[in-house]
Parts: structure tokens; sequence; C-alpha cells
């Protein structure tokens, strides 16, 4: 039994080292990414399996992918390898020191080509939790299919369904993603979304009440990602704000997943919804202290490095 | 009136920096490649003008392509910019010291869209020489129709025609290659090949039988490039062996495009034919010689660094 | 037609990686510097013409110059080779985080020698603009008139002179600075300065003052950089204050001549004052977030990302 | 079921990753390694399962050493964490580009600490072989009873013994290592030895009378590894020589260990004894080609990498 | 005669390069430190002669940190060299940005072997002062025992006495550390400790009457670091305040052992306390302002760029 | 008393770190070079005392000189600072992996002003050797003076005097060379030159006649370095050959003056003419397996690490 399950896409990271343009000579460093990816290794790091259901190339990004799930003790035993597709792959040019700007290489590779065949009904209804990203079904019919799968499975087996809405405009049009997102929000017990996605299903308010709208929909737990100012949250009838937890910027991609990862992990827990909060702005901040979407995320005996009394000696 | 003319695709390159599979954190380095592309560095770098034709990606990787060329004093004037397609990458992986592997994220984006009217006609037909690959023809119809009209272009206007078959096994089959390479090399008057891609062309033979029987399709100058062994060409009725010129290995890429950059140019300088291919052996050597498929290629000045008495001090 | 002209010298830079005294082993960077370049690049990247005027050397580090201002689509047909003296270079330790020392190789060498005869009359004549700094009248005699040219056949044929102050006391004295700079500022139309350098020029007051009193001497504009605290202007009459645009601050050096680029490049475009101000408070911004006097500026598709709305994903 | 169960020490290393004599500021790059380590990660790459036993201290570098071992598919299940102990540690020079010199911080710490209590009876008695290196035992007394342990429940239960002698003369005497290896070869199926190694347990001879010699202490596989001239085996009654694998040297540390895991991944393939051994010599260049102990090691797919046609590209 | 003699224990430091967790293909830099070695650069480096007494191994980082040492000017013709231990070394973890977490490889290793007979009479007493730290008495026995003798040598000649309180809780308890410390102050002319280190020798307190009641205890000048937020200091009856210098936090460690730096490198120039309160801010925010513990400290000529009027060029 | 007096320039040395032409954002190395700084560095790690004696510039070039001396036990308290001069700096660019192209940035700085007045007569006159290069005089006429006075001190005291030919075109025409090379050969006991730099003195002839033809100038002692081929010399009447020590290359910079540091200390040692040499050669190996000039050069402990049967573990 695993305690979570996701799935999704995950691609190689080309991210250049230093800011500035593009330019031949520049160093680089590679990694893989993928909002999921990233909530089933942090799950993990706190102390509760996970599983990542996906779709990679027979490619060295695809052994990537799947070498660091498994060092980070993701069970990797349902990813499939496409034979004939490559691994998606995302260049990031760091054009100021607060600015990423990204390239695309996706459409119509292996990452994409999820399918309802590769969710594995033992393995969802089984696990505790099944955590799901707008940026699935995103990625064309099939995956979303496999999503829908998912969470039917889930829901029948009686598994808690969260969703990340992670809307991308990229991907598909605001029509398409209210509709889908709106299909699975209503499913979902746990949602997570920041202030402009949360647009895409309730009507423009503070956050406070967007968070209420949002358990109006069905979940019973609402978070609002607001960034640098924290969380707000509408959790079973009650609503909390969560301030951010301060520690150096060195890059800011990941920390919303990073977010969602220790909430969920504390959730598992069985923790109150304030030490959930807590739990995922930790995570967050911790995430955006190292360079990578997931590489700074925390194991369970460091959590209290950033909210406790550790000094640097 | 520019020198030399040619056409294709480049691409972004990401090349691990270190020997050994792809992992989390391994360092690699950008910079971006192209057949064509590097023999008009090559060419301008020994001192005759050059103007690559080509399309690009509104991305950060289209944007370092351009400037790399700039830099080189290629001419990028008759380079289109897509809107809305990435520009090819590749993802190269040193898996030895020795031994390198490519993905390519290439079909379907901006490069392999090149088409007749991005050829300029009073560009082409005022151009000394055209030098074109076996790869742009490979990468769709209209990509092929370009690469035709430049021939067309080129032949009507007595423009000295070369041809590098550079056959690429996984952008089309052996037949679709022979047939189009078949057809591009009846108009050629130069043309490169390595032994295997001569197979396409003329029956199995040793190299010097087999750059005469290149000869006998039309063109009066056939190389055929043996890699580390030199070349054997068949030039204007003559046979010629050229062995390589020595040195220090750092990077295999670029050898065979860097040989066909020096030949070319020499063969702009009006040399001899042995000279023409003591320039391209020396020219392979020094793309060998430094990390990437262009970054190495000699200014007229340092040609003799190579092969005269200039001492390491 | 080259919108803007502008003529000076152009240095090798070799800037240590990391802060700290120089040691053995410490790892460096190496690129190119000097004012008139980096006003010249900006302005190219904003999508106008621009001309470098200078002399390098016939080395490695003159060929780094000429290639990476070609790159950046600044023209260089106009750049001298001296074939015996080296290009000038910088050292530059980073001491702390904070805190720059360079050391400098300047005197005498080739970019030093730039005369009149480097400045040709049809190039001059036919811009919009010429751009002058105070450090190439300090590099010798030959410098000082050949900006004296440049400025009179700048003066003859109704272009446009803008002048930045740059006083720079390692190479000539307050004294000479102030006549020689007292001089070009009353054929000045556009006056660039800092506090301390204006006082070369007018009596000490508040920067309002300051930039009034410049324009008592000639120019229509006159700018007072203030670094960290933005700028005052005065401009046709009327006095502006343009307030710095927040970024991460990587690399301080470059930031007011990438004000100047933004200055020039806007008032190239027709912009209004305010927008001229606003684009060069945000040219020295983007030139801060990356490591090197240059490589930050940005294209004009870019000049948004600071200043609108512009988030990370 | 394991295929493959192993145990012994594994430590952090930093190895310095330029030539010359360690300064500050010297660049240097973390990996581990550990010789049963590297036989496990081999034959795992190589598609077996494969399970490493061992104590590790609970800090940085044992969480490295774990999280590596798991991305590489190898069973951590049995691994100890010692709380009150670092990890190991070595530190590497490389003095010349050929020449590495070596400081270890291993006595007393975690991993020397192994105890028969670590062994789990159903882990070893279900696998098909057991690999264990003469470095174990000398460790300490508990170190040298869990291997007694291991080997005696390998041999109860029917399950092959391999051993790597591996002397190290910093760790044991020669007097101390004979008896111990006298003892254990005599429970061997297979062995591994050095010409030098070989000296502790038989007569100095040519390498072909080693092997044969070896064998008549028990085992029916006995292989004299002779660096870079390949080796020379006799296996079932039968001499064979394997010549080593052409490939350019990176870093030199492994070899010895990758040659097992080659060996050993053969066995459990039932390939024949040349087949073996041609595997050994090409994993043990794959190891070679690439900087670290284990980094390089093939994957099944890479095998005909150096040995077949493949060409670079 | 040398002006400063202190003595203890140096270590390889292993740093990894960018913050996040250990993983293999991680970056480090090699460097050395220890706290009294620290002090014996930074008096060196402000122009005051220092000996460094202490021991290392015969290995590649012993001899780095002897050259490292004697590089700025450091006498170590008082270090003792062990032919059979390695020399101890630190590994660190940058966990974020701002938290370090070390691994420790000293016990019984080279340095923690320092005994009294390492002390030569003559050197300490003909020294102005004798720095000591309360990290050397906890390495083991003679140790202790080499800090008393040398302590007693400094008294009977009339050599000032200064004592860093240093309490290292992984080396021993709370008690013995009180018991030693305690002695020791009593002993000593000038003291320095953090408020929690203080509380092993006097009541809690505010800092201020911190330092004044550890003047009681002997010392006529008692330091309270306060880290970000300056020092307090009791000197000579009085009571001064230091607000810190304000820079750019590279790296925070070593900043306590370059306060000591500076505050006793100008007690040798005979400065003010104001003015020795002033230096040794000055050298904290000098050696944070780069990686390592002594790499940035200043020389003397240096100490304006922080304070002064310097700006960057 | 110093066993060796050597005098002569030291420049910084910026070294490319990658093969290929320089362009912004390539990274290099800092480090410095000098000829007889060299050879006193070599001489010190052998384990003889040696002092340089030389001019460096008031900057952070010139204290990186000093410091990198001391840390190899050179005495540098006959080093004079120049206020008002830079240290020279040497650029170099490694044009393939073979070839080293370098600017030199020399002329009128700081290491050119060595004069008469730099030398000690007490510090020369206790010396057992002193050691002199042909760039010295070449610097200067102060310069060529401070080399006829110390070999004037040496001669008149009995000190042995060695002399590296070492001619550099760049810095005086060969007639000139001739003149003063012939006077100070003639005052020497030890002569060092290169086939084609031994021209300057004898008639061309195979290096075995050469050697002895510059026996017959004065010197007892005479070496003609062969590079790659080893060296050939004639020795107290004697002819010896010296076959080269293989060791992989990484940087062959430096080869020639470590080969002098090891025949002068071995001579120091008082050992035999063929082990001269052959410590002569052992450190030309050892400097070219490492990057940069010196950084390579053995300690005495080391010597048999290349000879001796140390082999990799």
């Amino acid at each position: 039994m695993t305690a979570l399950v996701t799935l999704g896409e995950s691609m190689a990271v080309v991210a250049a080292s230093t800011p500035g343009p593009l330019a031949p000579g520049k160093p680089a460093n590679l990694s893989f990414a993928g909002a999921e990816a990233t909530v089933a290794i942090g799950v993990s790091r706190l102390g509760h399996s996970a599983s990542w259901i996906g779709r990679v190339g027979a490619d060295a990004a695809g052994t990537m992918i799947v070498h660091g799930l498994r060092s980070e003790g993701v069970d990797v035993s349902h990813v499939h390898v496409e034979p004939d597709l490559p691994t998606g792959l995302m260049l990031r040019e760091r054009r100021t020191a607060d600015h990423t700007r990204s390239a695309y290489y996706r459409r119509g590779l292996a990452g994409s080509r999820l399918a309802p065949g590769d969710i594995d009904e033992r393995l969802v209804s089984s696990a505790r939790l099944l955590h799901i990203t707008g940026i699935t079904p995103a990625l064309g019919r099939t995956a979303r299919d496999a999503v829908r799968r998912a969470v039917d499975i889930a829901r029948r087996a009686g598994v808690v369904v969260s969703l990340d809405v992670n809307y991308r405009a990229l991907l598909w049009s605001r029509d398409d993603a209210a509709d889908e997102l709106g299909f699975l929000v209503r499913q979902a017990d746990l949602v997570f979304a920041g202030p402009e996605e949360a647009r895409l299903l309730v009507d423009e308010a503070p956050p406070e009440e967007t968070a209420q709208a949002l358990t109006a929909l069905g979940p019973q737990q609402a978070v609002v990602k607001l960034g640098a100012e924290g969380a707000l949250a509408a959790i079973d009838g009650a609503v909390l704000a969560q301030p951010p937890v301060p520690v150096t910027v060195v890059d800011p991609i990941g920390a919303g997943d990073a977010f969602v990862a220790g909430y969920l992990a504390a959730y598992l827990d069985g923790a109150s919804p304030a030490e959930r909060l807590l739990t995922a702005a930790t995570c967050g901040s911790f995430a955006v202290s190292v360079q990578g979407d997931w590489e700074g995320l925390p194991r369970r005996e460091e959590l209290s490095l950033l909210t406790g009394d550790d000094v640097i000696r």
C-alpha cells in the first residue's frame, strides 16, 4: 500500500547556471521537473510512501527521471517507457536573477502519452491519497482520461482526492480548462489554487472568500497559495492564514508544488489544519532555498531547521 | 555579393560537460550546431563572406543562434524567425570520453519549416558557391523544395554547387534519401561523402574508386571523408590522398563539417586541389581540438598553428 | 545610415568569479567592456542601428571584442586593428560581494591610439546621434582630437551630440578634465553626469539644481545619475525625477552606461522625456541583474519584464 | 528474492576535480564509493536485482549513500543507520593525471560497525549469489564475523559464494589477511584477485598458473585481474585469457570492482565463461571512461557501445 | 619576537559549493579552518607577526594547512607533523543558503594530539599576546595541558592573555567546559564570548551586564559578541556598544574569529577601545563577504573599503 | 643562509580553462608565473631554502605573487613593491589542447623595474647557488645591470652560478641577446639551453656536440633540454643522455623551468650527474601533469611517484 499516488508528466530540465541571455559556452545544469513528481518526492522525504505514474522516453533523460525519483524513494514501478518518443525537456533561461523564462519541448512527446491503461486500479484504490493537477488533463485526450480514471477509482474506493489547479495557459484555453477543472474540483476533497487560477472556478474575491467559495464546490479543504505572502485556507469550515517562513531565496521555482507536498504529508500524519499549513509553508521555503524544483525539499528531521532554534555554526 | 550561401537547420545544443550518464546536477554547456552553419562559420573565419539561410524560433535559443552566427561575421539577414514554434534542440550525453549520444528535439519545430520562399534569388545567384547538405531535404517537403529551388537558381546563374551527402538515418529512409540525393548529386560540382554515405549513390568499393565513381555522376570534385584516416579525393580527374593533421582530440563532433569548410574556403581562394585538401584536413583537426562543433575553427592567420613550425611557449 | 555613432576604448575584462582576494587557482571569467561599447550594444538591442569606432590589437582580446560587438549587431566596420600593440585589459578583483577593484592595462596600448583619422565623416554626419564620453579624451592627445573631430562633424551636420561626463581620475587631472569637458559640454545637446562629476562643470548643488545648471551650459537635456536613488533630469526646461526600477543586484558594474543606452534608445524612438527616463532606469536595472557590463542589457521585447506584469513561470 | 547480495562499507568520497596538490579554493566533487556497492550497482544496471548490506551514519553522507544506491535500483532495506557515528570518508588528491592518493576517515566510524546481526538470513539464503570482499573482514572483529555469518548462511542454502580478495594493507597485516582470506577462499565458488593479492593465498607464479592454483583451493572459477593487460581465468578446468577493451581513460579508479560486477552479472545471465570475461572487461572499461568509481557502469543496452559497431553521431 | 602566538587545531574543510543536500556529483571547494588559525591570519594580514602552534598529519591536508598559513605570513615553524595520523576534516553541507551543517572527522586525529611539549617557551614568553580558545582544551587531556602550559608561560612572562570562550558542545560537557573555562578566564586579560557561552561563566543577564560580570572574573577587557547585532564590551571599566558594519553576506561562517582578529590587531596597534571594536566589527564583515572562514579577512590598506568612502568603480 | 638565490620577473597569469578562442563568458583561472619563480618553488619543494628577488606592483596581482611564493616557503623578504606601477600580466589562450598563445602586459610595468640596488650583497654572497635566466637582462637596462651585479657578487664570493639561456625573441634582438648571454655564460658554472637557444652561443650541431661546445665557453655543466625527447648533458667532461619520464600531459608549460629546478635541487643534494638529470626529468614531468607552470612540482617525498613502484589505489 502506497500512501500517496500521483500521475503526470516529468521533463528533463536544462537550467542556465547564471542569469543572462543564453549564449554559446554558457554553463547550465541538468535536472528534471514535474509538478506531481515534486509532490511525490516531497511526501516521500517526509516519510510517507509515494508512487508516481507517468511515461518517459527510452533515452538518457527518461533514465535520469526514473533514477532520480527512485533515489528519493518514490515508487516508479508504474512508470511506462515509450520506446519511440523522446522525453520532454524544458530549457530555462534566467533572464535576470529574478526572472526565469522557459522553452518547452513536450508536445507529442513521451510524457503526454499517458493513458487510462497506465493507471493500476489496485495501486490507486489502496492508497490513502490521490493527488492530481490541472497540468495532466491539459496534455491531451488520453492524459485527461487517465486523470478521470484515477479519480473515478479513488472515489469508488474512498481514497481522498487532492487537486492542484495549476492552470497552464500554454497548454489549453481558459474555457477548456474551466470545464475540465470544474469537473475535477467537484470530485476533490482538497483543492489548491493561486488567486488567478481560482478565477477559473469561482468569482474574483479576496483570498479568504475565494477559499470559502472553493469549498462550496465540494472540497472540505481549499488552500489559496499567495506566493511570497503565504497562504489562506478554508479547512473544515474554518479560515486560516499562513504567513510565509522567511528564507533566502536562491531559485523561486517549485515553491507551490513544495507547499502542496508539505500540506499533504502533514495531512497523512494526521496533523491539525494549522500544522498542515505550517509544514506546507516550510516546505515551500526549503524549495526556494536551493537551485531546482525539488532538490531543496526537507526530510522530516530537517523541518525544524527553518522554524526552530537551529543556528549556523 | 556573398561568396558562399548555404541553407539548413541550426539547433540549440545542450552538451553534458563531463562523460557519464545524465543525472540531476550534472553540468552542461549551451551552444548551437548545424552542419551548414558550421560550414558558413568556417568559411567566414577563413576570410570569405558567407550567408546562412534558415528558420529559428522567437525564443532565447533562436536569438543565441542568430547572435552566434553574426558574431562570426556570417550574414544572417536571410534568417526567418518563426513566431510560434520553438527552435530545435539537441541534448548530448557523453556516455564515455569517446561516445556521444544525442536526443533530438526538431520534428515540426522552427528549423524544419524552411521553405522555397525563404530563398532569395538575388542572394543565391550572385554567390560564388552554394553549399547544401543531405540533412535539409530530409527535414520535410518544404525544406526539400527550398533546397531544390536554391540549386535551380544556382545552376541557372552558373554558381558552383557543393553537396555534402550527410545522410541522417533518423530523418528519412535509405530509399528516399537515395532518390533525393541521387538527384542532387547530379546537379553538384563538388560532392563530399563518408564511405557509408557514398553507398547510397554508388556501389561499395575502396575509397579511391568510390571517389571516382562519384565524379562519374557529374561532380568534377568528389571527396571521400575517412575520419581519423584522412580523406581521398578525385578532383578534375586526378586522385589525391590527404592524411589527417595530428592533434589532441577534445571533442570529435563537427570534424566533417569543418573539413568541408576548409575545402570550400581554399577553393574560393583559388588554391590547388592538394592545398584544398590540406586546408580541409587542418580545419577538421582544429574543430576536434576544441569543445563544440564550430568553436575551434581556425581563422586564416591560425592555419599554420597545426601544420607550421609554431611551438608552444 | 547608422542611428547612433560612438567612439572610445574597449578592453578585455578578466573578472574574478567569486568574491575574495586573487589567489592561484581562483576562477575568473573573460569578457570585454567599454562605456561607449555598452551604449552601442544597449541601443542595438533596443532596435536602433549603432556603430562603434575604436582600435583593438591584432590579438585574441581584440578578436573577442570585435566578435562580441558584431554578435550584438553593432557595426564594427570602422574598428581599426593595431598590428603591434596589445588590446587593453582590466583585471577585476571582487574584494567583497559589494566592492570591485580593478587594475588597468591600457596605457599606450591599442585602444588609446584612437586618432582623428579613424573618424569617418560620412558615418558621423549621416547619424542621428553622436555619443561621446569623458573617458576618450583622457586617453591621450590623438584620442582627444578624435573626439573633437567627431563632435565637429556632428555639429556641422546637425547630428545630436550626447556626452556622458564619465570622469576618470586615474587618467587625467581634475583641471585638465574640467577644461576639456567644459569645452565638450558646450557642444552637446544631451549631457549625463553623476553628482560628483557634475562639479567639474557646475557648482555643487542639490541634484535638481545641478541638472538645471548643466542645461545652462548649452544642452537642452541634462540627466544627473544618482545610482541606487535613480536619476534627476532637466529636459527642455522641465525637471523630472526617475526612481530606480527594483531588481536583485548581481553585479553593479555597467549600470550608468546602461542607463545612457536606454535613454538614447528611447530618444531615438521619439519617446517623451518621462519615457526616456523610465527606459533608462529599466536598462540600468537589467544591467546589474546579470554578471558583466553589457551582458544583461534588454532587447526591446524584454523591457516589460521588470516593469510589467510578467511573473515567473 | 534478490539475485545478488553483498555486504561491506561505503564511504563518502571527496575527489579533487583537477590534478595537483590540494590547496585552498581547489574544486572537488562529492560522491560515494565502496567495492561491494560498486558491484551491486553494476549488477543492478545490467538487469539483476541486488541488495547491499552495510552501516552508514545519520548524516548527510549517509543519506547520500542510501539515496545513491536506491537511485540505481539497489535494495537498501538492509542498510543500518548508526545514530551516533559519522559515515566514513575518503579524500582523494589527484597528484598527477595518473596518480591518485587518498586519505581515509573510516576507523571506528559507522561503516566498520557492521555486525553479524545485520545479516538477514532470509535475504542471503534466497539469493543466487553472495559476493564478499577481503575489505570487510579487515574492518574489525564484528565485521569479520558478519562476513563469516553471511558465508555460512549462503553455503548452507546452496547460494554461490563469490570472493574478491581485495587486500588492503592499511587495514590489517599480511598474516592476518592470509589467515582470514585463506579461510574464506575455501568457502568460495568464485574468486577474483590481482597477481599481488593472490600471493597471500598461493605461491608466486605466472597468472595462468596462479589462476589454476586458486581453483585448487576450492573455487571452480578463479580470475586473475591484470589491470591494463586484461585478465586470465581458470574456469571449470579451462584457462581463458581476456584482453582489455580499449577506451579513453578518464579515471582509473573502480575498474577492478566493475570487472567483478560484469562477470557476476553475466554469470547470473547464464553466459559462457568467455562471455563472462568479455562482459567483465567491458564493464571495467566503462568504469574508467567516466569520473568516479561506479558512475560509468553500463546498463545492459549500453554494453555494445564499446565493443559493437556503434559510432559517434 | 612574534607579536601574537596562538595554538589549536586546524582542519581541512570540504564545503559544498551550492545549497542543497549532498549528492553524487555535487561540487565542493577545499580549504582549511580553525578558530585560532583564523585569528593568526587576520592579525598577520593587519600587519602584526603571528605564530600558530598545532599538529597536522603527514598528508595532503596537512600540507595544505601549512602552506596556507605560510602564504599568509603566519609563522609555522612550531607546527608539528604527526607521521601516522590523518589531519582532521570537516564536511560542510549548505542545507539552505542560510543553514550550514558540518560533519567532523577530528576525534583521535593529528590535531587533537597537541601536547605541552609542543609549546616553545621562548616563543610564548617573547610574544606580546597569547590567544587561546575554548576549543583546544576540549580536544583531549594533552591539548588541555598544552593550553595551560602556554597560559602559564605567558603569565609568568607578562604576556597579555586573550581567551575566546568558543564553547563546542560536541566536544565536552557543559560541566567540564565550565570548570576549565572558569579556570582559564581567571588567567586572561581579554575575554570574548557569545551570550550563550558567557552563561558557562556568569549568570544570565543582558549583554551589558554580562560583559561587566566577565570582567569581574579577572579580565580587564570583556567583549560579548552579538552576531548580526554587533557587540557589547566592558573595557577598562567602561561599557561600549559596537553596531555591525553593513555588508552583503556570502558565507556567515568565521565572523566571530574574524572579529577577535580585528580586535587583537587593533590592540597591538595601541588603538583605543572604540577603535578596537570598530576594527573587530569591520573584520567580521569582511569575513562574511567572502566564501570561507578566513579568505575574506582584510589587509590593513583594505580596512577602509567597508567603512570609508570607497565606491565601486 | 639561503641555498639558492634567483632574480627576475613574475607576472599574474590569466589562463583560459578550456581550449578554444577567447569569448565573452569563457572561464579562466588565475595564477602567476615566472621562470625564476618556478625554479625557486621547485627547489624549495625539494627541501632547499630559496630566495626570489623581484619587483611587483602594490596591487592584487602583486599580493597574489608574494603570497604564492611565501606559501611555497620561498623567501620573499627581498621582493620590492612598486607603489605606482601595476604587476605584469599574461593572458593565455589555449587555442587547441596543444597550442597556447599568450599576450603579455609587462613592458614598463613593475617587474621590469628590477635594478642593481635590489640585489642584497649579503644574501647573494652567502648562497650556495645563484640562478639567473636570459629573460631578466632582456627586461631593460636596470634589470640587466641587476643580473650583472648579482653575478659579480656571486663570483667574488665563490657562489656557483647557474644560467638558463631562455631566449625571448619578443623582448630583444638576437644580436643583443647573443652579446649579453655570451657574456653571462662565460661567468656561469652551469648552463641550460634548448637547441635553438644554444645557437645564440655556439654553432649548430647535434645536441651532444652542442653540450660540449657550451662547456668550452666556461661552464663545467651544460644541459641541452630537448623537450619531449629528454635532455643531453656534458657534465664534468662526460656526456649523459636523459630520456623523458613518461606521464600524461595536462599542460605543457613550465616543463623547462621545472627541469632546471630538479637539476639544481639534486645538485644542492650533492647527487651524481645522472641523479641530477633524473631528478630534473622527473620534475619536468610533474610540472606538465598539472595545470599551471609550478603547481605540479614535486615535494621530495613525492619524487618516487612517477619513477617508483607506486601504483594507483
